[in-house]
């Protein structure tokens, strides 16, 4: 393994930080990271909000469902999906007339440019993730940054056609203390060939024998399984419940139908 | 610079690739890279298909808006956000039944679900490219996967709660061959501080005096500037109407909208 395939082998999500602050060197190669990421196109559709309010960071651990590290972490980096930023360059280009006299059709963002802004955005993302560990810095993704929309509208000033997709946190690996590294299901069961292979009972017996990944050591009511217990403590906790609104009202307003108070 | 912030700087989008497969070896590094990425809560919701038909990839080519390269490409990996492996756990542990027993909301996957794999398939994608850089493997994110959606859903047997967000191209530069690293936005420009900025006209000349960022070296009727280019090229081209089309039925299948005719 050379050194780039270890340190994406050794990263595990890390949640308490050493008690020292990211120099503006290490700070600048986690940005520029991000910054040469593959985006479509090159047209960088994403932007990126760095967190230095501690006020805000504090807002943060109630609105991404009490996550208290969230205050405690150095640098929080929040992912934006954006098409504001060229929106806007079209209409001061004069796009929108351009379209009137030849008869072209004037597309504002739609849910594809959406979903394209969040493939820049993450995969920035990742790329920050990537060089920060190379640095000795360990990190965690939020995506509770998707819950609690328009709170987060007014805190971050987001304009229509930006869309929070990925919060990270970054901060030295406290000395000597390193997670354990979490697995993963088989690489069979992630990895199919040349079509999709549906979940059959073999893959249900291997997730519930893997409850260990999901860290589910005992079944708790009314929980009588693996998969209830992670419904009950996922898709099915209260915070699904608000992401899902969220998300929802977020896409609204991305598509022109939210209702005239906000905006 | 160390090791890894070198690959993560040196890599670019590579359309042509050596002719020489990749290894059994190599293919595994890759593959392992994308398992090691981050994902929420342990669950990875996302699928990868490898497509080794090669009558597979040259359709792809058609359905991806012509780009050739793909039927060349030694390894070519779909990465899909996947609700549906953990939506049929749930089932086959009995969760709706426990919710119905105990007056609790069985909740199937939504937009938010969607956005969740996203980011689980996005960010293993990005392991697996700079995985692959870091072994002298260049590739390429084809965004246009996110069109004809019916072609892909039937040629991959896409069920209900997956979506095609990412197909990548993976194959050995070609010997002393690398193409230009393509510059970027200034870093002013995407990274804001606390509240989110919009573009002004300071942003707006920079956008168009950097129009070799786009490959726009003259500018061509009805086109009068780089904004109107880039409009006509992108956001306004025929491939952007089909992108929009399809990602809507997508997400319709998702949401359960979806006409008869489709299972």
């Amino acid at each position: 393994m050379n050194a780039t395939e270890k340190t994406l082998q050794t990263r595990t999500s890390l949640r308490r930080y050493a008690d020292r602050p990211i120099s503006e060197e290490e700070r600048l190669s986690i940005l520029s990271a991000a910054m040469a990421a593959p985006t479509a196109g090159n047209m960088m559709l994403y932007s990126i909000i760095e967190i230095t309010d501690q006020a805000v960071k504090e807002s943060l651990v109630e609105t991404c469902d009490g996550q208290s590290f969230i205050a405690k972490a150095p640098l929080v980096l929040l992912f934006l999906a954006d098409q504001q930023r060229w929106h806007d360059f079209f209409v001061h280009g004069g796009v929108p007339k351009m379209c009137d006299e030849h008869g072209l059709t004037w597309r504002e963002p739609e849910e594809s440019d959406l979903m394209l802004g969040c493939c820049d955005a993450l995969i920035a993302a990742q790329n920050s993730v990537i060089a920060a560990e190379s640095l000795g810095i360990g990190s965690c993704y939020i995506g509770d940054i998707m819950e609690n929309y328009e709170r987060h509208r007014d805190i971050f000033e987001l304009p229509r056609w930006t869309f929070p997709i990925a919060l990270v946190c970054y901060g030295h690996y406290p000395d000597g203390e390193r997670p354990p590294r979490r697995g993963r299901l088989p690489m069979e069961i992630v990895v199919h060939r040349d079509v999709y292979r549906k979940a059959d009972e073999k893959v249900f017996d291997i997730m519930e024998d893997h409850r260990r990944l999901w860290s589910i050591t005992k079944i708790g009511a009314p929980a009588e399984n693996g998969a209830q217990k992670m419904y009950l403590r996922k898709n099915g906790a209260p915070f699904s419940f608000e992401m899902s609104r969220s998300v929802k009202a977020a896409i609204s307003r991305w598509l022109g139908e939210e209702p005239k108070d906000h905006d």
